[in-house]
């Protein structure tokens, strides 16, 4: 019997709109696809489109639909599924990490293992999670820096014209680890004059500073900067690594970016090869997401998962961050519930 | 309780006496390793040491009996374990990977699939093997040649004084595919001399003609070659891999090289983020040690897996190569069984 899908579309609404360099909003719409086999078993998966990588919910459930037929009878033919997915349609990386997700999720359910376990992984070995703090005015920055006092790393988002208030209003709320993400929203010039500045508020990581395609940016940022660069926009999938090897120290894994749980493991050997740090980040996202991309933080260095607890109702109950610490559920697949 | 680990050498005899460009023998001595959790499940493993990479039964013992207080009590934490490993002693790959295969196979024998289904792939996708031809007499070529009739695709070692009349011979006694290992026993530039002769006789595929380290040798030899160039001394690890891409067409992955089953799927994915082909090979083992590789051949474009076809004296079943065909076992684990 061919493996059945369903979708759901998710409303899902932040605490706080949420604004980085290219915009923001309150009100997200993601899509849920849950794949069931012959034997009742169930997985989940969540889709959380960016019209920047191209994708919307209305994309995603086109796209969906067009994958739905080529599951197949074996979620645990993982490999085969993905290459069919890609052959037929390129690109719509959230609507194929959904997909991927909600297999993995059965075929860890269907082995009763969770997927961390499955990879080999040690659950204990996640690193705690950055929590983000929007580009907003002083007064809501320390509103959030309050509400974020479980946190003990925070990140901002740079990239306005505000940028030296918003780092000042900042560093005067809190003396916790900051790190900071332009989102393309500076030059490389701009950046290293903002490098001495980031240093002086104690910032510890920068994450992509320039335009994506920008590669010759990155390098002369990271040759001035001590601290380190982090290419999340110029780092989409596997064979961008390379070019960026020695342009920057690290690069930032997103499933709604590279398009499955498998792309994000082949991405983080790459990455480790050239001996580059590895990140792992999210979208405006719910626990179900979430708690797919936490599989793989045990491989990583730095992780950026807050997106569900950004969120004022949040529909799923996965990896939880207490006290900033990322902890991965022990039931089988994603161990994903719905509240 | 600890994971329990116990060895017992295995001793193997060729069909006729191996000879590459290296030197030959017909007596070889593996290392199995045994490893057995407190559920009574038992995983399995073969170090085949070569002296090219640093490795003899002894130092395989030696480095077996440091890593083995390391295991811990859970086969599932396999990226942990590697990691201990490497930290406590670098090298003595083929020991490292004895220890992989046994912890896989025990893996997946207590989650009851097989090592290809737990990491989501296609045992259908396998390529078929070829089967080699070591340096030898024109009669004993010939008597090989017969030998190997089930086999469509040959390799042929080359880098002796003798490879025309080699090459001759073997073109001689049958149509089949020919593929050339050269063994880095020549030099760049008589590389680019034997590629219209490698031509004339119909070889498809070129191995390791020259040094290890001679990386601008292989580029050199890529740009005049017409049939695909893959590299197999030069590539020993993950972080060979960047340096190769653009200077070979391909890599050739081997468990007593990279040291685990875990890095060759990471060598598999750096390979493919570059465009490459990837080769499986392997040393003088038995169908232990082959069974293992041969669980990532559905990722892979060519196979050489004869290890075991050239022995006598075989002491497992495993992976099978019917009229070329390489098939995976279907039991839990790698699948194999004493005979």
């Amino acid at each position: 019997m061919p493996l059945e899908l369903e979708t759901e579309i998710l409303n899902l609404t932040t605490r706080h709109p949420f604004i980085i360099a290219r915009g923001g909003q309150s009100d997200y719409r993601t899509l849920m696809v849950r794949i069931k086999d012959a034997d009742g078993h169930e997985g989940w998966g969540e889709a959380a489109a960016t019209r920047f990588y191209g994708e919307t919910l209305e994309t995603v459930q086109a796209a969906v639909a067009m994958y739905a037929p080529l599951l197949g009878d074996d979620p645990h033919q993982l490999e085969a599924i993905e290459r069919r997915m890609e052959l037929a349609l390129r690109g719509n990386a959230a609507a194929r990490a959904a997909i991927s997700s909600a297999l993995h999720d059965l075929v860890g359910k269907r082995l009763g293992v969770p997927v961390w376990r499955l990879w080999g992984l040690d659950a204990a070995a996640a690193p705690q999670s950055t929590f983000t703090i929007g580009i907003d005015t002083a007064e809501m920055i320390r509103k959030k820096v309050a509400e974020a006092s479980g946190y003990p790393i925070l990140k901002i988002k740079l990239g306005s014209d505000r940028d030296l208030e918003l780092l000042r209003t900042i560093r005067d709320a809190t003396d916790r680890e900051l790190r900071v993400d332009a989102n393309c929203g500076w030059t490389a010039a701009h950046t290293v004059k903002m490098l001495p500045v980031l240093e002086e508020f104690g910032v510890t990581v920068l994450e992509q500073p320039v335009m994506p395609h920008d590669l010759d940016g990155l390098a002369h940022v990271r040759r001035a900067a001590r601290i380190p660069l982090i290419a999340d926009e110029s780092c989409v999938t596997s064979i961008d690594i390379a070019r960026l090897a020695g342009r920057v120290d690290g690069i930032n894994i997103k499933l709604a970016k590279c398009g499955s749980l498998r792309e994000a493991l082949r991405m983080i050997a790459i990455a480790r090869s050239h001996g580059m740090m590895v990140m792992v980040g999210c979208m405006i996202e719910s626990s179900l997401g979430i708690t797919a991309a936490a599989q793989v933080t045990p491989l990583v260095d730095i992780v950026d998962l807050d997106g569900a607890a950004l969120l004022r109702n949040d529909p799923f109950e996965g990896a939880t961050i207490t006290g900033g610490q990322l902890a991965l559920p022990d039931a089988p697949g994603l161990g994903i519930t719905r509240r």
